[in-house]
C-alpha cells in the first residue's frame, strides 16, 4: 500500500483509532454555545492556581487525566504524549510531561498543535512504534495576552481583526485497537506567508496556509468538498475563515455548505469578541468536545479537520518580519453502523 | 520484529541511513578544537545579517542547504523538515520553513532538538510515510543570552556553573536508501526534574535525565557501556558530565573510558568558556561535524547520541519553577568494511 502520497500528505495502512477525548475550558468558552459540549470548567481564569502559567498547566493535566481515565488507561498505558502549545518552551506541556511521567515528544506548530500532534502521532502507530500515544494541547487568554500582546492589566483596546485566545485544553488518546472513530490521512503542511507584519490580524495571515494545506489534501486523496460531511479550520476567526472561502472559490472550490472555523464557533455571539478565537486551545477543545461527540453520535461520519498557526515571535514581529502560516490536516471518519 | 521495547526505546525494523549532514559555525567554535570538522565558518555572529535572530537563521539556511547539497537533493526531494530551536516559538526553524518549501513538522525540545529530531524522522521513515528528511537546529549565543538571561549590552557577569550558548546550526538528511552510517535505535526520554531552580546550572539540572535516558536506553537494548564506542551527551559542560559519571557510577555503571560530553568539548581550552557550551547547536555541530566525520572515517563504529535539553522559560523561572530536564537517544551503527 502507498502510504507517501507527496507534498506531505499519507495515508495509514490500518487505521489509527480515537480511543478517547476530553476538553477543559474556561467561563467565555463554557457559556459559549458550544459550552454543553466541554467536559470540564473552571469556574476563573486562575482555577486555584498562584498563576495564570500554572493555571495553563491545569487545563493540560486536566483534559490529559480525563481522557486517559475516559480510556481506562493509566499513564504507564502510554507510550508517548505527543504535545505542545503556544507559551514559550511550550512550558505548559513541558512541566505536564514531567509531571505524567510518559516519554515525551515536544511540539511547536503555533496554534496548529492539535493537528500537528495527532498526524505526528497516528504515523508512529501505524509505523509500529506505539500502541496508545495521548495527544494534548492547551492555551490560556492571560497567558497568551502578555506573552504576545500586552500585560491584561493595560486595558489596551485591539483591533477589530484580533481574535481572543481560548482558554482551555484538549487531549486525545489515540490507539491501534479498533474503536469507532479512526484517522484515516493527513497532510503535514508546508509553511506560507503572503507579507502580512500584523500580528492583530493572525486570522489572514493563516488562511493561505490553511488553503493550501485543504486544497493539497483533497488533491492527493483525490477528493472534492462535498466528501466531507464537514471541514475544520482551526482559529480563521471570522474574517479569516471569510478569507478561506474567498480563496478556495478563487481557486475553483465551493466550501461554502460544510466549512466551519472552530475560532468563529466558540465564541459565536458574544459581543466582546467579535472575530472570535485563537490558540492552541481552540481548535483543540472544539475537536476534543464538539467535533468527536459529533461523529460518536453520528451526525457527521468523515471530517477534515485543519488546524492553522500563526509561527510569528513577539521577537521577530517587533523586527518588522511578516508572519508565516501553517496548517496541518487530519481526516476523521466514523465507522458506519 | 518488535520494535516497541518499552519506556520510550525504539527499534527500527530496516535501519534509518545518514544521506548526508553539515555543520554552521560562529568564530569560538571555528577556533576551538573541533574547529577542523565544521563545513561552513562565519566571519562573525552577525554574518551580513540585520539582526542576531536573522543571523541564526542564515546558520540554520547554510547547515541545511550544505547537507541538501552533499546529498545531491534539491528541497523537492525531501519528504519533511523535522527542526526546531531555543528562540520563542522557533522562529529560525519557522522562518526557515518557510524559505525551504518543504513539509514541516515543528519540534520543541530546547537543546535535546537534534536527538528528538533524528529520533521523530527515523519513525517517519521507518514507518513507510517518508523516504528523505531533513532535520535540523541551531542556536546562537546572542539570541538566547538576550531572551534566556541578560541582553549582552549589560556585560553580566555568569557563575562558575554557566555555559555559553553555542552559535551554530547542524543539518543531518535521513534516508531509507542505504548507506555507511545507519540508526538502529532510539530512546524518546521523559521528563525528569530534580528540583533545580538556577537556570545558571543548567548542566546539573540535566544531568539526571540524560542518566535516565542513557540508562533506559542499555536496559532495553540489553547493552552495556563498553559496547559503544562512544556515548556523547549533549550540552551538561564540564561541571554536568562530571556529574553524569558520578551519578551512572552510583548505578553501577562505568562510563569513564568511552563517555563524553558535546558541550565539553567545543570550547576545550577556551579560558572565556570555562564549563563549556549549550544550545540546540552544540550537540547538532559537533555530531554533524566531529562525531559523524569520525564514523564515517571508520574511527568510530557504534555511538550513542543523547541531546539533552533543559526545559523552562524565563517565565517560569522568575515564577521559581524548577527545572525540568529532557534527554533522547540516538544509536548510531557504522557498516563495518
Amino acid at each position: 500500500m502507498q502510504k507517501m502520497l507527496g507534498e506531505g500528505t499519507v495515508v495509514f495502512a490500518q487505521p489509527v483509532y480515537v480511543r478517547s477525548y476530553a476538553a477543559a475550558v474556561g467561563k467565555d468558552e463554557a457559556e459559549g454555545p458550544l459550552g454543553a459540549y466541554f467536559d470540564i470548567k473552571a469556574a476563573d481564569a486562575l482555577w486555584d492556581q498562584g498563576t495564570f502559567e500554572q493555571a495553563e498547566k491545569r487545563f493540560f493535566m486536566e483534559a490529559a487525566k480525563m481522557a486517559l481515565s475516559k480510556a481506562g488507561l493509566s499513564n504507564n498505558d502510554i507510550d508517548f504524549l505527543v504535545a505542545g502549545d503556544l507559551l514559550n518552551q511550550i512550558i505548559s506541556a513541558s512541566f505536564s510531561a514531567r509531571d505524567l511521567g510518559i516519554p515525551y515528544v515536544g511540539l511547536y506548530g503555533a496554534c496548529s498543535c492539535m493537528s500537528e500532534s495527532l498526524s505526528v502521532a497516528s504515523m508512529l502507530i501505524d509505523g509500529g512504534f506505539a500502541n496508545e500515544i495521548l495527544c494534548v494541547t492547551s492555551s490560556h487568554f492571560a497567558t497568551a495576552e502578555r506573552q504576545f500582546r500586552n500585560p491584561l492589566e493595560l486595558g489596551t483596546p485591539k483591533p477589530p481583526t484580533a481574535q481572543d485566545t481560548v482558554t482551555g485544553a484538549g487531549a486525545t488518546v489515540l490507539c491501534k485497537e479498533q474503536q469507532d472513530i479512526c484517522i484515516t490521512a493527513a497532510t503535514i503542511g508546508k509553511v506560507v506567508d503572503l507579507g502580512i507584519t500584523d500580528a492583530g490580524n493572525m486570522g489572514g495571515a493563516m488562511a493561505p496556509s490553511a488553503v493550501q494545506t485543504v486544497l493539497t489534501h483533497l488533491e492527493k486523496m483525490g477528493t472534492t468538498p462535498q466528501d466531507y460531511d464537514a471541514v475544520y479550520t482551526g482559529d480563521l476567526g471570522v474574517f479569516g475563515s471569510e478569507l478561506f472561502l474567498d480563496l478556495t472559490k478563487q481557486y475553483g472550490f465551493d466550501f461554502s455548505a460544510n466549512y466551519r472555523d472552530c475560532g468563529a464557533m466558540i465564541y459565536a455571539g458574544n459581543k466582546n469578541k467579535p472575530n472570535g478565537a485563537s490558540g492552541c486551545g481552540c481548535s483543540a477543545t472544539v475537536l476534543n468536545g464538539y467535533i468527536l461527540q459529533q461523529m460518536q453520535a453520528g451526525t457527521l461520519h468523515r471530517v477534515l479537520f485543519v488546524a492553522t498557526g500563526s509561527l510569528q515571535s513577539p521577537t521577530s514581529v517587533l523586527q518588522g518580519e511578516s508572519i508565516p502560516g501553517v496548517a496541518h490536516a487530519v481526516e476523521l471518519t466514523r465507522r458506519q453502523e
